[in-house]
């Protein structure tokens, strides 16, 4: 039997710097972390990566690495594969696959990180097998990636998926990106801190002021979940948008593409379990006939999805 | 120089039974329009679909044609190309392509009916040369079709592109579709229906009243927009709901696919050339950067659009 042949996947995150191998046989080897270091600037991140890189190119026999795929949070140019515009990294216009390429002499791919993520679980994990599905990641912000019929969407501009700037509210509350009524405004990490600020600048009374030390910043949806239950109103109201407004967005997301499967994952649905159960519900009930055999399932990759997506589009795209 | 090979295209609906044939180098030949006289039920429906199809092959070298395409307003089956489900035909599990294949011994598509119009705006129409485009017509209802990368998206359950039942106010007007707060009832020919129905019963005073003779019915987008530029406040009330809500599910419909292209195709467009405008104006409004870049323009095919497309269909498929 031939040995396996290997593909490098890392995921670049604002905080977090994952690699592993990926086997062709879809088994995930060598998984290494570290920080990120994203204060350091492109240089410094950039000296971390290579790293890890090197770090995974020395365990293996070289000569059986096929290329290197890297998940980034931010914007891809879809030719050049530079990181175009990266918020959490602080990265403008950083031509990661050349300077990956011409350190490594291996074909290296740079994809959305969330995008990657969705491959991922469509690839190895809660997707395995199913020929079309959306995977919506609810965490500081909300992101997605869809592949139908085996193809991941991209868009014209590199852009799809951004359905935490889809709008639920007409004339809503202010998001960051310009838009009102954005997802990512009632139902998202981000979305919670800024709900909380102006609550106590305007005085509202709530048990989040103290749970969060009047930081609004440390607010968690783990704690918007719990304060919820126990009856706070003002953290119901918070609990009870963010449940039905991004119900709303799935539904209309699901009625859109007819996927097979929605693939919920992230840090408010991994704190959060019942998050999942409640928007199934949901889906089910806002949509129409044909779009309600849907089935809604939690991610299985956990923090690994964009690992996996990232490696396997070496073997996808080339 | 060989001859030219062709598809027949058919476009079945509710009022109309149109067909040509579609040559190989994208030329529309022997186009021929009668009633579908739905009211005859499957079996006499199906005979003047018979008679439109000899009449096609009859006029062209048979052994030149390849195949069949029909574009069928209704849910068809993925697999079979079954009707399904027609409710303008009154059509329920009707085996349209065995009984086309059967008569004529062509190999035989079926395609819901606005995602052939889009297939054929995206090959030869508003949407020639593009990448990806999504195309959205409104009329009596509103349906759209998208293509990807020159994926047509069908969906799981053949049930993609329903814009129309996407919902964009939490908990408002019903829908026929059992939902709430869809699209369709704002923005569509039969939300405006059903919308003067209940303000006529209700009592309220609106010239549409007079104008459509006090039979709803007989409402006409073109109506409600004039009357709504002479100052009428309900038509006024109907017509900024139709833009807004309309606008608002085109702007998450690009925000989620990112397509190159937004074409605006369908009857109210037609009579109403001033929506498109509004439209593309909100769409850039409602959008974040990235997806801003799209070009919103109107459809070009007029009603030959599910033609091409079906016929198209035969190639594309086959």
């Amino acid at each position: 039997m031939p040995a396996d042949r290997y593909a490098v996947g890392i995921d670049l995150g604002g905080s977090k710097l994952r690699g592993g191998l990926l086997s062709e046989s879809g088994q995930l080897a060598g998984r290494l972390e570290m920080q990120t270091e994203a204060w350091k600037g492109p240089a410094g991140v950039l000296a971390n990566l290579k790293r890890v890189l090197s770090q995974l190119l020395d365990s293996t026999d070289r000569s059986r690495v096929t290329g290197i795929g890297i998940a980034a949070a931010g914007m891809i140019h879809p030719k050049t594969h530079a990181v175009v515009y990266a918020p959490n990294l602080e990265w403008r216009d950083v031509p990661l696959r050349d300077e990956i390429e011409s350190a490594f002499g291996l074909p290296t791919y740079v994809e959305n990180d969330v995008r990657a993520a969705a491959w991922g679980e469509y690839r190895f994990g809660a997707g395995r097998g199913v020929q079309s599905l959306i995977a919506v990641f609810v965490g500081t912000g909300v992101g997605s990636g869809a592949v139908m019929d085996g193809l991941l969407l991209r868009g014209f501009t590199n852009a799809a998926g951004e359905i935490g700037h889809t709008q639920v509210v007409m004339d809503g509350l202010p998001c960051p990106c310009g838009q009102r009524g954005c997802v990512e405004a009632y139902a998202s990490g981000s979305g919670f801190v800024r709900r909380l600020q102006s609550a106590l600048a305007t005085g509202t009374v709530t048990s989040l002021g103290e749970d969060t030390g009047r930081e609004p910043a440390r607010l968690t949806a783990a704690l918007v979940a719990r304060a919820a239950e126990t009856g706070d109103p003002f953290a119901r109201e918070l609990w009870q948008d963010a449940e039905r407004y991004l119900g709303m967005a799935l539904a209309n997301y699901v009625t859109l593409l007819n996927p097979e499967l929605l693939v919920l994952g992230g840090g408010v649905m991994t704190t959060v379990p019942a998050l999942a159960e409640s928007l199934a519900r949901q889906v089910r009930d806002r949509t129409t006939v044909v779009s309600r055999e849907v089935r809604v399932v939690r991610a299985g990759l956990g923090d690994s999805a964009g690992i996996f997506g990232a490696a396997d589009r070496v073997w996808a795209q080339g």
